[in-house]
């Protein structure tokens, strides 16, 4: 065998499985989107036979060997190929380690996980949904302990999101974060309360919709190549590769804010996605590279952005045109206050920026525990209520307002939740650095976000994983990581608005 | 290998092509219903690698040996087995005969067509869609000749949607109807027109929506096993198994009668496909058997109960209810009219029970021509326009309307639409057994549809393809098939209708 030859064999094995990706991202899409409601099982038996034969073609000794010839041969191959090659082996050496009956099982475990997710979280019923919530974290301290025995079992869990995260980096940036955003809270508690009044009333879902498409324009996402659908918890999937992503949202009748940040927010992960070089397609290196910088960019373009006077400015006519009768009477200041509101909430996705990190610790120290096994699963739901009223001080009513409301524990994405709170202050540092080479206030002014897109795109989302996620970071911000940045960017904005 | 061994070989076979069938499937229906809009390519990507692994899984030599093995032991398979290794036998004879390379070429080539298609239709451009058109033909000619050269290619197009019918059938076919058909047109012609005034108007697409939610569940079908999207051109998909159909229609905003009479038409499509025994799922033998008896249930549903003055008379306080403004003053009779209208026309599938098959006799005598090699396919809106003038006595105004009209030969279908016929014509006979023993008149008023569906279950649909379409369609009409049942049918409806 040349170089060659195995080159031209793995990038045929690659073609193949993302051709398998695009048929399960796609199942698993219509299932949360379009597929009739009693089609979970139907689902799950093509899941099982793809998500087999996925893992037999990344396995099999064939690609084993093929791999181990390419690796023996890293010096010839180009930077492309050799990451290739190496993020392929590290997959592969983990996958190898989990019996396939085991994988293959877990597959379909999630499929109906999600179903009857679906109807806990809509009945208040988390009894129901508590066996399969325990077969998950079961099955995730199985394969952690399969895979990397070495290591407590959640620092794996932790580092499958962000790569090398452990719980110690964990405690002491939520310690850092905790420091400055507990007393920040208190002075905002004390101070006159901003008004919200204009993001309730009555919003028309269609309405939403083609306000929703107008924010997908200026954002300058491709609609071409990125569709919007509805479901229960947002989120954001390629299809196969960066040329086809979808974002969905979930509409709220009764505030059209919820709809809208959650669109900003998918929307930033979708530019991520859909802005991987294009020969990265087909390959394992499309797509973003770890769920820190991924929520780096939704939260950037949610929060920095989004939330920003200047972009509020911008946004207000559309809102005003999409909802003339509930806009009446308020100004682009009193909407941008609204969506600025600070407020101890129930839920994180509709949480505010200063206490959103917050949300993100009851759920980062539930997991920990559990996955530990110093909590059982089915006391989680009174630890949630607990720690929503010693962090947040609020009371949770019942289950789908608490425990219940996020899909990512059904979903198997256990350990992914820092990621939010990671990806908020990585956003803040990226900011100003981006700052220092364009005028970012005067584009969102103008609701140009090209040349913002275009920074991003050259710092960070071109490289798709092709440079690992604390590089990429630090060569994008020419620094390394220091969380102030964002403990700072709150102090400021927040200070401001609420008069401290 | 014992019969057992290599029935359980078998049966994990079938299973897995299911899983390929269901992601294909998806990723078709996603296409035509969801995906963004220039991911046509990417999509083309997925589908050649998920259709050659399903190629190679149905011809490759383990599988062949296997079904020799079985068809060797037939003797001792249940009828069941026998008849799906029969059929899976049959399948791979034809496709060892197709390069694998061309068979996944096409495949690719459809994807593309179907949004050449689109754009073609959209943009009244023949000439954007003739090439990828005269391919396709010319593929349909070639695989034709490699599957069966002793065959005239079309009698293979035309055997591929009903087993073993060929030109001179469908000539006589046709021939015995316009024999009836022309003349009673000329009648009707002469006679006082019926006014469908109330059809016409504004209908917006939510009400039509909510409108075919009624329709659906009126006829029976079980929502939580089949959805309904919206594309250019309605059609039915299994995904995967009988477990998980999906209809489709196309909302006029000007007409709410052609998306209510296209939802009955795919109804009676996704009953059909529904209602297979569920030990057939995940083989060969779920589903429809032949698209002439899909044609028979669709059509049944559509025009010989949905056109019935006594469904008419039950769904029209549904349709008031929906559209209360634009039914003032019309009453049950004056809807039951106004869907039977006969004019002819230049929309197929918008067309009258009277004019419908003269639109399926321009499209077969122009597929027969052009597969024969007498007609170019870049004649084809020509030779349609000047069959339109003399079938149908209408001018044809652009291709939009015209030859661009149907999606069938962008898909590859070039073959079916004598079904539609001849469905039209078994559900005629159909019905009248059915009336020896369900007061279906009762039924329709009473919008009971369960007697009508039992019967359809009992002699058709819980078969699958466990009989072949002839035998079956005999042993339900309990007598040899006989079209002046379908011409007694229309002579004397709308003799009763226009007083002739």
């Amino acid at each position: 065998m040349t170089v060659a030859t195995a080159l031209a064999q793995y990038n045929a094995l690659q073609s193949k499985l993302s051709a398998y990706n695009h048929a399960m991202s796609l199942i698993f899409y219509d299932g949360a989107t379009t597929a009739p409601k009693k089609t979970a099982d139907n689902r799950a038996h093509a899941l099982s036979v793809l998500s087999e034969e996925s893992y037999r073609l990344t396995t099999c000794e064939e690609t084993v060997s093929l791999l181990e010839f390419l690796d023996a041969h890293r010096e010839e191959l180009s930077q492309k190929d050799r990451r290739s090659v190496e993020l392929s082996l590290k997959d592969i050496r983990e996958l190898q380690k989990i019996p396939m009956e085991e994988f293959v099982a877990y597959q379909e475990l999630l499929v109906k996980a999600d179903d009857v997710w679906h109807d806990a979280k809509e009945n208040n019923d988390f009894a129901s949904f508590c066996p399969i919530l325990e077969e998950i974290f079961a099955t995730t301290v199985r394969f952690a302990t399969y895979c990397a025995p070495e290591m407590h079992p959640y620092n794996y869990c932790l580092g499958k999101y962000e790569d090398g995260l452990t719980m110690e980096q964990c405690d002491a940036f939520f310690a850092a974060l905790r420091q400055k955003i507990v007393p920040l809270i208190k002075r905002i508690t004390r101070a006159q309360q901003l008004d919200n009044a204009c993001l309730h009333g009555h919003f028309d879902v269609s309405s939403q919709e083609k306000f929703a498409r107008a924010l997908m324009r200026v954002m300058g996402i491709d609609e071409g190549r990125c569709g919007l659908g509805t479901t229960e918890h947002p989120f954001t999937t390629s299809i196969g590769s960066h040329r086809d992503v979808r974002i969905t949202t979930n509409y709220s009748e009764e505030d059209f804010s919820s709809s809208m940040y959650s669109v900003i927010h998918e929307g930033g992960h979708a530019l991520y996605d859909m802005n991987s070089a294009d020969d990265l397609a087909y390959t394992n290196l499309d797509g973003g590279v770890s769920m820190g910088i991924h929520e780096s960019q939704s939260r950037f373009y949610e929060n920095l952005l989004g939330r920003s006077e200047a972009f509020v400015a911008h946004i207000y006519p559309d809102v005003v045109a999409c909802f003339p009768e509930q806009m009446k009477g308020y100004t682009a200041q009193d909407l941008y206050r609204a969506v600025n509101r600070v407020e101890p909430s129930l839920i994180r996705v509709e949480a505010d920026e200063v206490t959103y990190c917050l949300h993100v610790m009851v759920r980062y120290e539930l997991e920990k525990r559990a996955v530990s096994g110093e909590l059982a699963v089915r006391d989680l739901p009174t630890e949630w209520n607990r720690l929503y009223r010693e962090y947040l001080g609020v009371e949770v009513p019942d289950d789908t307002h608490g425990v219940l409301q996020d899909s990512h524990w059904s979903g198997g994405g256990i350990g992914y939740f820092p990621s939010y709170a990671l990806g908020s202050a990585y956003g803040a540092q990226l900011l100003a650095k981006m700052k220092q080479s364009v005028d970012v206030d005067a584009c969102l002014h103008a609701g140009d976000f090209a040349p913002i897109n275009d920074w991003n795109r050259e710092h960070i989302w071109k490289y798709g994983c092709l440079i690992k996620p604390g590089e990429l970071l630090e060569s994008a911000l020419g620094e390394p990581f220091d969380p102030t940045y964002y403990t700072d960017y709150l102090e400021k904005k927040y200070s401001e608005l609420y008069s401290l």
